[in-house]
């Protein structure tokens, strides 16, 4: 067979050639755009050539700090399909991450949002190396203290319409990199190759996972400095799918429209987006019959969010799983042709799960005992393997914790179901060991927050002389309930649904749970927290 | 990324671990039987257990003369899996040509059908090297001359259920190869890497291409002996997707009942099984309302059987195109999603085209003048380059001829259009070059066979003083029509349809047009014959 690279070039071209007239609908910060494969294609040469005129070269790394729009879907392209490094950054993050990140991935150019532009101009003292700043608007470039800025459409007008792109690179070659955020510390690193995101992208094509293909039109509501969008960018450019970006600052009620007007049959974000949406359906009406499938990751979907889209409003939802370090997809909650003969219930308790492994990838799971039994109940952590799996963190002492023996261990406690169905029941870190044995906090806490008077509860470990380590429960109750609950009512309500051993220790009433930018439980802060109240006592 | 290699083994395992239950239904010389992956894994791994104990080693070649069934969906996989080579033979060829093959290719073993036994027992003076004679029948061995024979299920009942596979190989190694025949000489191996064979079938599981998955039934109606029955048991296994295997001896009959009985959802084959199929369901009634494709390839269908199944019987068709060369699926007639509002008529002209290129592949149309336009009139010889498609002929100095530049020259002389449909037009080597401007043999050939006088027709090129070469046209009138058509009527008919210098020099009536074993036109032959009767006259 011919030794062939799997090169990002072979998508665009690919999208050039077959599909000139497909659209990219883009919304930006003056309204919605339109461009042809045809249009988007001269202009990501355009870029690539201006790029070029900068001094990028071979495995320089740009970085981006965008929204999901045509230009960031233009250096998509641009500055891999020219050799140089794709580094979408987190613009959620703190600006003393973004300067590390910047700096530790060595930027040598950066594409930055107009509105984003006043952030880096905060931290312009702490970054180095960066030759060039380019401005992504679709009007003037906002005062700035930063030297070296561009426009970036005056690049584009005086940039190559025509210009190559690499068809010779190592198809191992970085191609992209993005940072994760740690448990402590500074955000880390992960490189995409070429030859990975190609397979991401056949994966993401798969009829047996999410089938992306050009009768599709896909809106990626997940930004698209996380995990290259999951990978749909990639996807939908090679398959010539119609692409709607939504831009900065949007709504439910703007996403619910945009999803109407252009007749979007795919989308995916986490959780958080999903209620915001099916609220939004639930009080306004749009015609959604296009949508054939919601993607959902990030965290876990509540089973009611899942049963809602898929009942009520008839749009069918899958739950995925992955990570950064995963590029992302590598578990999807595809059913198997014979359970379509399931009852309702037990087929929404299979969507509730993450799913099983796409195709392409290993996986194994490490419990106590070694790897655990398909039974749905014993708990290990989820190992993974494959070539879009991360092989370390970017010059990163760090590394040598997730990465071991050729696998990634994820830090994601599952259990696997007897048809190989993952469902995750915990961070590593936050398991309770009791006894030797594992109590999921993620399960207490789902409990918990079906009670009806809590409005939001963690679980964590505190340390035990003779358990090792014991479950309390911090609990923030509704505030109509607020002095009407007690401790002895929370325990009652546990107790009929778990083992003895696992009802928590205690029960400690607290006015919020501390949560990390992205609105996730802090549960590190809050063991600290716990600590201290129990020494109070 | 991690350098995790693409292997065949992952497909194996993958189809033990999530899909044990899922199905193999095998049609044998004593009925049907039918295997869970479960069962199958544990015979596949019995079969490469059974192989090594017989001495059969990382690169060593297994060859195989077998229908589609079970036990070849065995030795797909468990030689493969051993780090071995799986060589499928095509038992249709001379024994001249399988002597030939089982030499050139050094097969160690070879494992036979019990009906093709005596096909071997024939030629065994003439192949050299060959250690054991495995032979797969569902009762005893026939009586044989040959040493060294072995019962394949007594192998298997001292074989190993849990042998390990190889999981540490080289994606590059072979896995399978392959020989196809040439204009001339013996027949051409092709290797096919195990990268290779997993990049094609992730093609074929994508949703714009033959989108093949678990929910689907597969019955491969192409030889399992024919470019790995197009790679259908491969994605099969891979994705857990029930498969039905037609066994030896088919008629159209059990292939309708079987595809009825089982569900089938997705069929493969050659355009003479479809016509015998249509005939069949115009016939006799069956349900097969499960079909949502049938693939056809190997040459090009009618448009009428086309219109027939889809129209008639609401049974989706769909052309493919590949070659031993290119594993084979290179090209497929998938339609574009704003092909949906074209006429019925248009959607038709659409499926009679071979189609677009496949994702991952990459390709040019060399006419005369360079690079072909796209205007579906154009005409040039196709050439393809990607990770599926072979680099050489194993060990054959003919290699230079059909691989140049890192390209395959396919020898398909085609057009495409404005959309990037091709259409094969003629072979190179069929094509006619008339005063520097090329006219297509088949389109004529294609306008005579609609004349309802004819019953075949090929037009070849004979030598010209002037002109280079000029067409011929050789005509095999029906029964009834004999003696009461002219030349000059045939010449007439053809006139309207095609510019001045396309119509034919002279029209030769015979009484048969000389064929290959499968039943194309031996253009070669004829031509010699339409020299000497231009000669006599």
């Amino acid at each position: 067979m011919m030794q062939t690279p799997l090169l990002l070039t072979q998508m665009i071209e690919r999208a050039e050639k077959y599909f000139p007239k497909k659209e990219i609908v883009s919304r930006t910060e003056s309204g919605i755009q339109r461009f042809t494969y045809k249009q988007w294609g001269e202009r990501t040469r355009r870029l690539a050539s201006a790029l070029h005129k900068l001094g990028v070269r071979e495995g320089d790394k740009v970085g981006t700090l965008a929204w999901n729009h045509h230009r960031h879907l233009e250096a998509y392209f641009a500055i891999p399909c020219s050799g140089a490094v794709l580094h979408t950054i987190n613009i959620r993050l703190s600006p003393q991450h973004i300067s590390y990140i910047i700096n530790h991935a060595g930027d040598k150019v950066l594409l930055i949002d107009s509105d984003i532009l006043p952030l880096i101009d905060k931290i312009k003292d702490s970054i180095q190396g960066v030759e060039a700043f380019i401005v992504m608007t679709d009007g003037e470039v906002p005062k700035t203290s930063l030297e070296n800025v561009y426009h970036y459409e005056e690049l584009l007008s005086e940039g190559d319409p025509s210009f190559s792109f690499r068809t010779d690179l190592d198809e191992n070659a970085p191609a992209g990199m993005c940072y994760t955020s740690a448990t402590t510390g500074n955000p880390k690193g992960v490189i995409y190759s070429h030859r990975g995101i190609v397979l991401h992208a056949m994966a993401l094509g798969l009829a047996d996972t999410t089938g992306v293909c050009e009768k599709d039109t896909a809106l990626p509501v997940v930004p698209m400095f996380h995990v290259n969008a999951w990978g749909l960018p990639f996807a939908s450019v090679w398959f010539g799918t119609k692409q709607v970006l939504p831009g900065p600052y949007f709504t439910p009620g703007i996403l619910a429209k945009l999803m109407q007007d252009e007749k979007v049959t795919i989308t995916a974000g986490v959780p958080t987006i999903w209620l915001g949406l099916l609220n939004e359906i639930e009080q306004n009406e749009y015609d959604l019959s296009s949508l054939r499938s919601i993607l959902c990751g990030g965290s876990a979907a509540p089973r009611g969010m899942i049963k809602a889209f898929e009942e009520r409003f008839g749009i069918p939802f899958m739950h995925a799983y992955g990570m950064t370090e995963t590029s992302p997809l590598a578990v999807i909650a595809a059913s198997k042709s014979y359970h379509a003969d399931l009852p309702a219930d037990e087929k929404l308790d299979l969507k509730a799960k993450q799913g099983i492994l796409v195709p392409g990838l290993e996986m194994k799971i490490i419990g106590k005992d070694g790897e655990v039994a398909w039974d749905g109940k014993e708990m290990g952590e989820l190992a993974l393997r494959g070539p879009w799996i991360a092989s370390e963190y970017y010059q990163d002492e760090r590394s040598q914790d997730a990465f071991r023996d050729g696998w990634l261990y994820t830090g994601d406690v599952v259990t696997i179901d007897e048809e190989g169905y993952i469902k995750i029941v915990d961070r590593t870190k936050d398991l309770i060991k009791s006894g030797g044995e594992w109590i999921s906090s993620v399960d207490l806490e789902n409990a918990l927050m079906a009670h009806e008077d809590i409005f939001e509860a963690a679980v964590v470990a505190v340390p035990h002389e003779q358990w090792q380590e014991r479950p309390v429960a911090c609990v923030v109750l509704k505030e109509s309930s607020r002095g009407k609950v007690t401790k002895e009512d929370i325990l009652d309500f546990l107790k009929p649904q778990f083992a003895k051993w696992w009802i928590p220790d205690d029960v400690l009433f607290m006015s919020e749970i501390p949560k990390t930018s992205v609105g996730k439980f802090l549960k590190r802060t809050l063991r600290d927290q716990v600590q201290d109240k129990i020494k109070q006592v």
